[in-house]
């Protein structure tokens, strides 16, 4: 039995707990806020039989792993009018910051 | 020492927090959804010395174990109205998914 | 590789996380409530090598150890009348509450 701790872009958050549920792992979302990922995100805590971990990483994986996305420049309003362009950027998104911890007991009541 | 997270029902959050104070466990509540249990619960953090484990899991099963319990029926406004029923009905709640990990320090500062 | 959890008071919750900034640590802030401190705290999940745990360690304590600091008197709107004082009042603030876990694996994706 191993406890995952997984924290995800909130942008990622619906697609991972649908594909979490249709492989019939069980998670438990936490609010959470900065830090390891841009701002908004969420901690994934998914509980997994020591043969299922590989699957779930990969789950993880394939739903939230960090990639370029191009996204529509921000209003100037928004930052300074110098970082204002008219073009579409590049900038990264999703990401995923994962520890494994080794459960001594699991209970169900 | 033992650190135990227990995802609960939030309908059973006040009953538990009460037994824990009552007999000296000191916990923190993190907001959670979803995922082990049904909408709305909350996830314990809960400190222990290996000796008072098998005491807080009794303490935590007493509290929260899952059971029937007979509710008014849904309007059908909250639903389909073919779901709708005039009796009460028998539903599952309270339950609990505990996980038990070893900690290899605390500190209090 | 360890995972510390510390729970801390919400009025401690800025400078920590600067200090961690500085320092290259990278956190997570999950909101949590009550229990192992007075109302209104905060739970960090900081991943971090060994080789840094004691300094991490050091960074908690410096920014957000229990001290006794002076407050003006709360209202008696907020309180029972016989508990006024018209004269500032010593009160313990801070405090963290800290487990470092064991962590079997860790991944970013
Ligand atoms: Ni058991
Ligand atoms: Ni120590
Ligand atoms: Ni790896």
């Amino acid at each position: 039995m191993k406890l995952v701790m997984a924290v995800i872009q909130d942008k990622d958050s619906v697609r991972l707990s649908q594909a979490l549920i249709k492989e019939n792992f069980r998670a438990t979302k936490l609010a959470s806020t900065g830090g390891f990922l841009r701002a908004g995100n969420t901690t994934f805590l998914i509980g997994t039989d020591d043969t299922q971990l590989d699957r779930l990483l990969e789950i993880i994986k394939d739903n939230c792993k960090s990639r370029e996305q191009l996204v529509a420049p921000m209003s100037p309003l928004g930052g300074s009018a110098d970082a204002y362009s008219p073009y579409p950027v590049e900038v990264e998104v999703g990401g995923a910051t994962v520890f494994v911890l080794p459960v001594e007991a699991f209970h169900q009541f």
